[in-house]
């Protein structure tokens, strides 16, 4: 058997965030659903771009957030995802290389650019995002080494990776090499209109066994089961899932192991500058926690740490070593 | 005469910020002269972005940083600079547009990229700056359209211009087409090594009147005049300088106007996040308050002002609206 070489493996869009503050007034004019994300296509990009004001280019990518993450606080982690070799797909595969990921994908030499997520931030911290996915959507089956799945202890995956045409394919034999080694297999539904898009198939995902750990937030749970009403919702999610989290802002989270229900509180902020982040930085103190074998509440409380951290500051990446501010609260040593 | 359309226009490397948090040893390690502006080639820029720690993308330049500070204060103002056709070079003319400057100079479709300056923030606030020159290097004098000058009212040239090979012809024609119109070119010295680099021709600029008013930092004024006693520098610099405002940090800034010399301090801050911008901040609205004919204490006000705001955080562009801060503090109505 392969030996663990990475604590979290995720795969997901490479996306670098162009972040602008607003106001209510833009979203509106701009007929956007307020802290949904939505897909975008070039011509509406090159437009929105336009409209808005000036920005900050932060490297994003929700998966790639989380393994980000995970080696802030210490975990050996690895990412997957496809940039073009433009100098954006520069500034992305430097950063997450900085952070001390392995991220060893080629670059796409032709076709569209490296994706931008246009992320809007309006002042009580909530962010909108408008993404155009460009070479993210080239990431093909072959860009997957079933080596690297079988080296990490959970394989992440973003639900985002429904909507580009073939890294469906590359999710699914990425699962399948974690699987044969004996690793597990996480998925983050993402978003709500991302549930909306592909509910079935996340939900054969689940059912079927190819998903062991479920992440997600309240809204996406609700449109996961298509009810309004949390308690319908997580009663439907115990019945079938092995494992999840569920994220619910200010309310903190959920986690569902079998029949046992664990319910965590947030972590305490001073300011809320920026939300861009929260879930993927709860998943990675989440994964690195399982892991790392510290069982599922300590896990979930790494969560919200994580969360806590990168919603106090503009960008979906932690500033500060989360790895300093878990020693400081106590939950590693 | 040509009717006054912008109050000010500056002229500059066209430059996107790289900006990553790092502490002395890495400075000592990379054998860096902390404060200070070096130029470096590709293969350094390459060399030194792979060991940098994950960063974020803000466009800067150190005239541009001025002109989007004037457009902050309200004022009408224009940009002009050399990008590539790349995306780095997309996000410089997005955010300069974005904040309501002019910026219609052409892209380079070919040669070197977008310029980058690798900014690196250590805990105290202080900013080194490596800078790759790129795509500004080729800012030539037919990038340079007359009518543009004639109808600004003052138009600011970086010193940092006369480092890339046909920038300083592009100056000189931008400077007669001032004049040629009956307007005032403003320069900034940029850097104690680039006044160590260009200082006789620096001193000429003054001396035959092609500058008309100087801007410059302490150190930047002790290398101009290559004495380590300010007094002796400023005595120097009233014998020549038709007008000059001198910054000195916390200590505020001197102006020297004729014989008269008016100090005034620097605006309370509470927290200085990055220095990167203070002193072009302060060019802004120095320049802004001369242009609207609010007399030099109060332009020096103004700019002491615009310099607080932008070292309280990130990035050497201001994120906050100067004008309402002007108003808020009673300096315009």
């Amino acid at each position: 058997m392969t030996a663990v070489q990475y604590d979290v493996l995720g795969i997901g869009n490479a996306i670098v965030d162009v972040i602008a503050r607003t106001d209510d007034d833009f979203l509106a004019a701009q007929k956007m659903h307020k802290g949904a994300m939505v897909l975008i296509d070039e011509e509406r990009a090159d437009k929105l771009y336009a409209a808005m004001g000036p920005a900050v280019e932060i490297s994003g990518g929700s998966a790639a957030n989380t393994i980000v993450g995970v080696a802030s606080l210490g975990g050996r982690s690895a990412f997957v995802g496809k940039v073009r070799d433009d100098s954006l797909g520069d500034v992305f595969a430097h950063d997450i290389r900085a952070a001390g990921v392995t991220f060893d994908t080629p670059p796409a030499f032709d076709g569209p650019s490296t994706a931008r997520c246009y992320v809007l931030v309006t002042p009580d911290g909530q962010r909108t995002m408008n993404t155009y996915l460009g070479a993210a959507q080239d990431l093909h089956p072959n860009d997957i080494d079933g080596d690297m799945m079988a080296a990490a202890a959970i394989t992440y995956l973003e639900g985002y990776l429904w909507d580009p045409k073939h890294a469906k394919d590359a999710f699914l034999k990425a699962a399948t090499a974690a699987h044969g080694a004996g690793r597990r297999v996480a998925l983050t539904l993402s978003d709500a209109f991302c549930v909306d898009r592909w509910r079935g198939e996340f939900l054969e995902l689940m059912r079927n066994g190819t998903v062991d750990i479920l992440f997600a937030n309240e809204a996406e749970l609700h449109s996961l089961y298509q009810t309004a009403d949390f308690d319908t919702a997580l009663a439907a999610l115990k019945a079938e899932a092995r494992l999840a989290a569920i994220t619910r802002s200010e309310k903190g989270c959920v986690v569902v192991a079998g029949s046992e229900v664990i319910a965590v509180p947030a972590a305490a902020v001073d300011r809320v500058v920026d939300t861009t982040g929260a879930g993927d930085l709860f998943a990675a103190g989440f994964l690195f926690g399982l892991a790392t074998g510290v069982g599922h509440e300590r896990a979930a409380r790494l969560g919200a740490m994580a969360a806590a951290e990168v919603i106090q500051h503009l960008g979906a990446r932690p500033e500060s070593s989360l790895k300093q501010l878990a020693q400081q609260s106590g939950l590693v040593s």
